[in-house]
């Protein structure tokens, strides 16, 4: 382009990389960061650099956190004797959104998927099972996402567990709320009458 | 939210301000930043700052440059006889896409809309009128936004020009190319009946 401006092109570019993000939204973003108070660029700039130093992995359920142990964990209120099971570390987030779960976490980093060439070893599987190991666990729920290879983890996972003679649970399946029964797919809609509860 | 990680709420709300930006999207651009390779964040960190701190008006023509004139201006093959006025600093990037136009142009930085509090003394025109004073401007092409506001605003500095004995002339009205039809509002369709050419 003949209009070259360095510094608002590198910027657009940054943004760019961003998931979902393309060239013209970009370059929209990018102009509101650059009239907007010089104060917007200062904290955002600082706000990415810290958050990105400061955040780890819980050491114990792998999911994100700025310190050693992350707030579920290090909540003694949480029952300890479930684990709920998810690929990403969005997941639990999405739960606790619900307010209702009071069990613990651990976060895989993904699902099994052999064409995008992750393997088992690639996940926090060894992770769940040493923590399994010390027998105070009751249940594992298996919050993969309800997908093939989500599938394909959470049954690979339950080998390793069952002979623990720990209870595993899978998330039901069916409509989800609010939904709109014409637009639900025949799979999901026949796995709503399996699992239909007597009212 | 009972899981309170300060530094990725910190990304999440900076995030969130961005024009078009929601709760969730903010969310899932903060996780992208903290998952993505370390370098990522200190790239984009840093093209916040330079683009803010760097990035001035032309003192020309008022768009976006890095040095003290912008590249269209000190652009020795330009026609500087012929100014394009646009209201928004993105409106110059749009017509340089069209690789066509080989005049200047002068940007207003908005539109007279007294309703949001913008005054004729908000905008660039005081700018624009010194530099058609030297007489070297045969055309200003009012490429405001085909809006109630950008045709008044239009209207507004024709007046000014029109005494000094310069050609002012408005874009084209019309249906967009590529554009279906059936979806063309009434206006657009009479504006482009109106403005019929034989072919």
């Amino acid at each position: 382009m003949a209009y070259n401006i360095v510094s608002l092109n590198e910027l657009t570019a940054q943004f760019k990389k961003l998931p979902g993000i393309g060239e013209k939204t970009a370059q929209r973003l990018a102009f509101y960061v650059i009239t907007a108070p010089e104060e917007y660029a200062t904290r955002f700039s600082s706000a990415l650099l810290s958050a990105r130093s400061k955040i780890r992995l819980c050491k114990n359920c792998q999911a994100l956190s700025d310190s050693e142990v992350c707030p579920v964990c290090s909540d003694a209120a949480r029952d300890t004797g479930i684990i709920c099971v998810v690929s990403d570390p969005k997941d639990v987030l999405a739960f606790e959104r619900t307010r209702e779960y009071r069990g613990v976490y651990h976060v895989l980093h993904g699902v099994i998927s052999p064409l995008d060439g992750v393997s088992p070893d690639k996940l926090k599987i060894r992770e769940l099972l040493a923590r399994l190991s010390d027998g105070n666990v009751r249940e594992v729920i298996m919050a993969t996402d309800p997908t093939v290879e989500g599938e394909a983890t959470a049954s690979y996972i339950a080998r390793f567990i069952k002979p623990m003679g720990i209870k595993i649970t899978r998330l039901a399946y069916g409509v989800p709320v609010g939904g709109n029964l014409e637009y639900a797919d025949e799979v999901t809609l026949q796995r709503a009458l399996e699992g239909r509860n007597e009212i």
